[in-house]
């Protein structure tokens, strides 16, 4: 039986699913006897599509050449995703943090016809997560964001699926990995600015790096985490936010003086809901320097848990993707 | 419906079982809407048995109290097993790596019965993985082990389901809590003998130590692993094991002025098997103090994973066990 699956944003990101889709071909056939077949793609611009299947390697020379993945799209494309059929929804498109944008629409559309969804979309969780979850439910059909929050580290699917059992207490992380990389550069001695256009330079950063450095990603990811783990019904801006744009040379060697550096920690507890610099002592999980996420899980029973792994990058991402997969082709051979 | 469980091996872990069962008794009937019935409970001398169910705090105030857990147990407990009905044998009585010991004779019977087997008992595992997996899979039953490497740290589960569409390169990791104190005192200038002595006082090694510091212990979890993760068919004589014995207070001075300490590690991969002290450079995440467990994971897509936890502990050890209850009553109810 074949699984068809639309991608919406053929950026970094989905460009890696469909590359990892191509290179997992063997292994869903082997494992779940079922074809994954891409029938649409498409991103701000174009469109490809066919209902017999794209071929993932023409798809990503027509992006890098071209700019385009195909033919100019409809500018309605929630319509587009009513008319043809698929059973799950990659969606990748460019975050909108302040309204879902584009992502929230498709996300709602692609479950009301009862396709599963796979998101890394940051803005739709953050912003909408009960609506979307309920809607998830109410269709019977699966709405998974393992890569959402930390990338390639497993976070999402450990809390819910493996710790299920657990009551869990906090979470605290550092959930960004270019905030990350700029504080243990300060560590070395570097100023901020001179740190961030480092970032900048080695693609870390954005030309507009607010979204980083000012913690809103962050705090998306902790909204995210205290919906989906902590079953809160929040948004992101219930979330206290302090970015890392004023911290000075002088507090990180003060710091250093104490054994201690700064870094950006994300945390959310039933009662918290927090982004801020913190000292964390040298040594201690937290105080983990360049560019990995990390998070510290404290559970009733298990103890505290660490977990890090790379937050970001083409192929990390699409492999928390290709995790959510293979859970859903895994829940439909049961 | 009642989920009738049978707990053979009543020692710390065993008692931790009955805890959390206890604990999360509400848990248990909300999320499921079942019941979890300890049917029966024995160790090497002493049998509790009640088809209506066995009062857990019962159970631990009679083994305190009176070192049983019930009356004098019949000699051939597999006839018992064989006689009685229950849906679920957590199988945690003393580790014997050498045949197996009774747990694995317990194991063979629960399952040949259509039992499903929980155990954190190293022996029949790092022994007769292929027979007793193979016999599962006959018998359409679940033979979960968690908690056999790395207590509460997750990593069983981990590999073989949120890692199911991963291709697993390698794990290294610290799989023995004992070893890792008394490494990371060594590291402070203690000398062998006195780091050994010290764990010992706190409970963290056994009067007869060997079992931890000659590697036996790392090298029945590194067969696990290949066994359960790679799919190897390996017994854990198979395991190439040097211990921490020969380490001496040169060797760890040295080690430090290259920056570097000595950690006992075990590797698998696909052509690798070895439990042996190695150089790590501090601030590798292979460098951890203390009694935590931790390992790396290389995947072909997600890259390095790390991940540490508590290896063991009463609590931390019947945490593992109930993440596998609750994950066959999760599988029960689709």
């Amino acid at each position: 039986m074949t699984l068809k699956i639309v991608i919406s944003g053929f950026g970094t990101v989905g460009q890696g699913v469909a590359e990892v889709l191509e290179r997992k071909r063997d292994f869903i056939q082997r494992r779940f006897h079922r074809q994954v077949r891409i029938v649409a793609v498409f991103d701000s611009r174009s469109l490809a599509y066919d209902n017999e299947g794209l071929d993932p390697q023409e798809l990503l020379e027509k992006k890098t050449t071209a700019g385009m993945v195909g033919d100019p799209r409809p500018q309605d494309m929630c319509r587009f995703l009513r008319d043809i059929d698929f059973d799950v929804l990659v969606e990748v498109s460019p975050t909108n943090i302040k309204t879902g944008g584009e992502g929230l629409l498709f996300i709602r559309e692609a479950l009301n016809k009862g396709a599963h969804v796979i998101t890394v979309n940051k803005g739709p969780l953050a912003l909408h997560f009960r609506e979307l979850n309920g809607l998830a439910k109410k269709k019977n059909v699966q709405l998974r964001f393992e890569g959402a929050v930390g990338g390639a580290m497993p976070i999402i699917n450990l809390c819910k699926e493996n710790f299920m059992g657990e009551r869990i207490l906090t979470i605290q992380g550092i959930l960004n990995g270019t905030c990350n990389f700029i504080l243990s550069r300060m560590d070395k001695g570097l100023p901020f600015g001179q740190a961030l256009k480092e970032a900048q330079e080695l693609g870390y950063a954005e030309a507009d790096p607010s979204y980083d450095i000012d913690g809103i990603d962050s705090a998306s990811k902790v909204a995210i985490l205290a919906n989906a783990v902590f079953d809160r019904d929040v948004t992101f801006s219930d979330v206290s936010v302090t970015g890392i744009t004023a911290i000075t040379e002088d507090a990180i060697s003060l710091a250093g003086d104490q054994n201690m550096v700064i870094r950006l920690i994300g945390e959310v507890s039933p009662d918290k809901l927090e982004v801020a610099p913190r000292l964390i002592p040298k040594g201690h999980p937290l105080s983990l320097s360049g560019t990995l996420n990390m998070a510290q899980i404290n559970t009733d029973l298990a103890g505290p848990i660490t977990i890090s792994g790379r937050g970001a990058g083409r192929i990390e991402t699409a492999s928390a993707i290709f995790s959510d997969l293979v859970a859903i082709l895994e829940a439909e051979r049961q």
